[in-house]
């Protein structure tokens, strides 16, 4: 399975919206360390924001923490403006 | 199949190192729109090296680029210094 049927198969947004998701995986050492997953979580918002005027309710976010793994899921629904009307 | 499972079934780091996976898929409502995923992938990568000392040797960076599906998949293995004698 390549990564792009990894995001395929969650359905596909329709054409005048775009869809952003962001995964991300921290695998610790021991409980003891920072969690990276939390820290890099506002600043990866914050580089996404300067790129792509974001709704609060068009963004998704997920987070799984497990003994020495967390993840971080976000989904963000992209509304084109003009490309509607096209 | 939890996002953790995705992340576990690709094997995991000896215990003395870390690992930190970020994957991106953007899709795009139609082939004149900037690609995302390219632009993003500077800005994170500088985000993530304020955070951990990245040695280029230990970073795997794949992209793929369909007709309006972008993906990006960093692979960031990270070594613990005193943890190994730990």
């Amino acid at each position: 399975m390549s990564l792009l049927d990894i995001f395929k198969r969650r359905g596909s947004a329709p054409v005048a919206r775009e869809r952003l998701q962001v995964l991300l995986a921290y695998e610790r050492s021991n409980r003891q360390r920072p969690d990276l997953v939390a820290v890099l979580r506002e600043e990866i918002m914050a580089v996404i924001a300067k790129h792509v005027t974001v709704d609060q309710d068009d963004v998704q976010i997920t987070m799984e923490r497990g003994e020495t793994m967390s993840t971080l899921e976000i989904d963000i629904n992209i509304n084109i403006p003009n490309a509607a009307a096209a």
